[in-house]
């Protein structure tokens, strides 16, 4: 059918990400006066979070564990009949998992694997941040009150898993949530060494890459969104200031070409602040970018290397053979 | 049916617009040299523009006329069996007047006009942007080489059409288009005084203000995108060199908060280079903003008057009673 | 002799500002969350603070007081020499009013009015600010640690001051100071609407502008640069937000090309938040840019009409004629 | 006597580079198109260029010759006054080499060699640009017209030596010309590897740096400045789109902090575009900021290592043993 499949598509977009970070104060610490991020809930071992232009009631879990790593990404759907359409091609998958009550943030939710078992979930209903009186906005038409605090992180943009095997995760993304792949790495031997699929405008809200160490299910990254390249550029700086480690950048990728920081939270993980511009992805035939090895050892946009780590690192950490 | 209406929708994005203008010559001087936008082709009486990033042949048709007026504008849809689809409901709507060929840039395309008489088309198939040498980008995934001249427009944003019935004109957009309103402007009256609308996840592709002259089918402005404010201050700077009429900007918004910069293009038309930053329309469920009166009454978002001939200036150029 | 007068010069630079406020913990709130300065000390019923990279103690001296008024400003001179060189002068002008302890920020220091009766003063010890262990920068060569907090003003600008007679203020500044003139409005009639002068490679460190209301010894504002625009657009952003009345920009001024923002902290006194780029006085031999009155009915740089209080309001109120 | 010495100092400000390059046409187009200078006259097998705001005829002088190599470099004296004394002073040194009659932009100078053989003059009567018709600029207080070309570089910035003594040199521009050092880099074994050195407020209008190779009177690059951060960043968007070589950057220097963009123009000497922020030098007793090996291994500001290029690449090329 038509709207299963992007241009159309199911899913509405990236909804949240659940981190675990063994190191609970500090990684909430990062989030909050480093980044410029809000509490908007507690429960139990987990801090409810989002940028100041997220409309849901979150878009970062965070929860203490015991060493870092993806708890759980989640998508949200169109409508309902969305939801179930999913549901029901996820539980023919195989990988289909059952369905949660939802927490602070979001109703029920069908929570699934990737074939590298990352776990996902799809949900409908939602919560709406409401504003308090202190992150009330001047402007009706924001989420919340622009913070002025550390790098004032808009939104959530997007997640980059590892996996062992990215066809096969793609292939996943593809067929059973009805992603669409933007941008794409294959080396000579043609192994698939990255994708990235979007499920709406953005050009992408999911990554897929090559897990060099052959660990299945880790996490590379995730992102959050500022308007402009100078502010990527001033979190450099508040990074900085605080002793954050940073990664590599500021710089721009040549794929996607995004204005990109990498920093390490606390707890371990690799986090992005990035400015994706006004680059949207608009034509329904837009057909997948397929960047090779030559290309890739150009570096990125203006020709700085990427850093070895970039291509080992993710959490949770694994001993390099 | 569900891919019929947002956020599905049969609609991709706002495709082109074909301006009139009694100046062809200074008119093209000025997107080109001052705007930075690049010439694609040309055709009897048109020359056919894109910004450097724009993936379609054009999406801008300047046409030789005796006045400065919309020509027509055009929305491109996410298949053939999308363009069919809504063909079929404009057929029905009483207000289609029938195919033509298309054009150098794109195929078949059924014309149609609004309830105040704007002409407009949908079409599917279409030209995609080939590079010449000279146009050639460094990255493969940009539609074409950044020029570094004038203020280097990157992709058609949005158009503001001025309506005798804004309520009228909205509506036959959400009924026969499926685009669905994300701001609005309602005074005490109850008059619709404006209306933004998208068909994607931008926030606004099209937006309806009243025509306070009340002339019908007339055109406010068209608005192409920058990467930054910054960029959009030096839009200001270049068009102050090159003897360009600014009629009001740089400043915010409070509708939509687009950071905007309001010029007459030689032929008479308003024309705006805007930063839209990284606000995306992502939620499903998005209620439209509704802004009062007394809202308006306060000016743009950071308190600037609204100068008088934005509330009345507009082409064709109408004598004011 | 040469050293006496620019491009040599006696004076070092603006050094601070002292405001009269009859709201302090409201001042002080916005000087710190909103603007992002940091508290260095505090005395009597004055408090110290500083943008992140002044290199002085202070800045800007809040002290309560019954009205929003100027208290003093302060110059700081190249060297001991130099401050016995224009002490002698200003002893010979009739206007010197002789020497203080100095205070928390700096040494002796030797107090003077204008014709106009501005309180000011040049001295040239100073207190160096120490950074602790909460504003330790990570890079050794700035003064402090980026805040990442409101507007974080880098370093104080310059200050405008009213005067009843501009001529009679600027030649004082000229003869007894040896500061210069780079940009100047003469009207038509021949009087003198403003002028602006600079002791170092700043365009200007104060500016003096005609008071309309013919008052005297008034302040019109003062100001604290950022290094980029996008900034200035941002804490438009933050005032409003936070409640700050914004009375004019962002926008570009003509004389001076400075990127303003005007707002009124909670005491009454006008404040700029600006961006002066990278413009310089490098040549010894500038020519002051003389403005007419014609030149200034155009408006700011872009056009922008500027707003009628501008030409009347400063501090203390006084009731208009 | 004060007006020798910084902060009074007889040197106005760093004047103008004459760049020796193998490939006059594509160094040509490198700085007119690429970086948007604009040509101000010609002479024999030279060529005159400035930035939109550099108030002198010209501040960068490009001469056909065998290898890329620097001519010279210039500085314009406070005064007439001002320079005898220097000539009287350079007379002195040993070093000096004589008058010249000036050039097409400037009067006459004399001229000198530091202690590794840099040639550099001294002048003070120069030739303020006329615009043309073409290059009027809208505001009358700007020395030329925003080009709205390539990456619009405001004016000259500074200079890098290389010396194979860094401490001769940076002793003799302290000495006869009274310039201060800034910021300096000596490793553990004493050895002075870089010093930074300003005339006037900008925090360096030249910098010393360690020649690894041995070699004497090298160049390791000269500097324009743009206004903003994103200028630098777009800077590097258009080197890429036209082929430029990229060496290293966008990044931020920890040394002087200046935001800076390294490539090399076609004749093979390395450009720097870079954006000071507001970043001044205000402080008459300021202390010079010095470097040690242990903070210079920690790289550049966020990290970015520097390239070892960096450190044995100038001009002319010599072989590395």
């Amino acid at each position: 059918m038509d709207c299963e499949r992007w241009p159309y598509g199911d899913l509405a977009h990236l909804a949240h990400v659940e981190l675990i970070t063994p190191k609970p104060e500090e990684s909430l610490w990062f989030f909050t006066e480093v980044m410029g991020m809000t509490v908007s809930g507690e429960e139990g071992d987990s801090v409810y979070l989002r940028g100041w232009d997220d409309y849901e009631f979150h878009t970062l879990k965070l929860t203490a564990g015991k060493a870092p790593a993806l708890g759980h990404l989640a998508f949200r759907t169109k409508s309902l009949e969305a939801l179930k359409r999913r549901v029901k091609a996820l539980e023919a998958s195989g990988l289909g998992e059952g369905w949660t009550e939802g927490d602070l943030g979001h109703g029920p939710a069908y929570r699934f694997r990737t074939p590298d078992g990352h776990l996902m979930e799809i949900y409908y209903e939602t919560v709406w941040y409401t504003p308090t009186e202190a992150t009330r906005p001047a402007l009706k038409n924001q989420a919340s009150r622009f913070p002025g605090r550390g790098a004032n992180l808009r939104r959530l943009d997007h997640i980059n898993i590892l996996a062992s095997d990215v066809g096969a995760v793609r292939t996943f993304l593809e067929t059973y949530l009805g992603m669409k792949v933007t941008e794409q790495i294959v080396f000579s031997d043609g192994t698939e060494q990255g994708a990235w699929l979007t499920c709406n405008n953005k050009t992408y809200d999911v990554a897929i890459t090559k897990d060099h160490l052959g660990a299945k299910g880790r996490l590379h990254h995730f992102t959050y969104a500022v308007d402009s390249r100078e502010e990527v550029l001033r979190a450099a700086d508040i990074c900085l200031e605080h002793g954050v480690f940073i990664e590599t950048g500021p710089h721009k990728h040549a794929i996607q070409q995004t204005f990109f920081l990498y920093v390490y939270e606390p707890g371990g993980c690799r986090f992005e602040i990035a400015c994706p511009g006004a680059r949207l992805l608009l034509a329904p035939d837009w057909k997948p970018i397929v960047w090779n090895e030559e290309e890739r050892k150009r570096g990125q946009a203006w020709g700085l290397k990427t850093v070895e780590t970039f291509h080992t690192y993710g959490v949770p950490p694994v001993e390099e053979a």
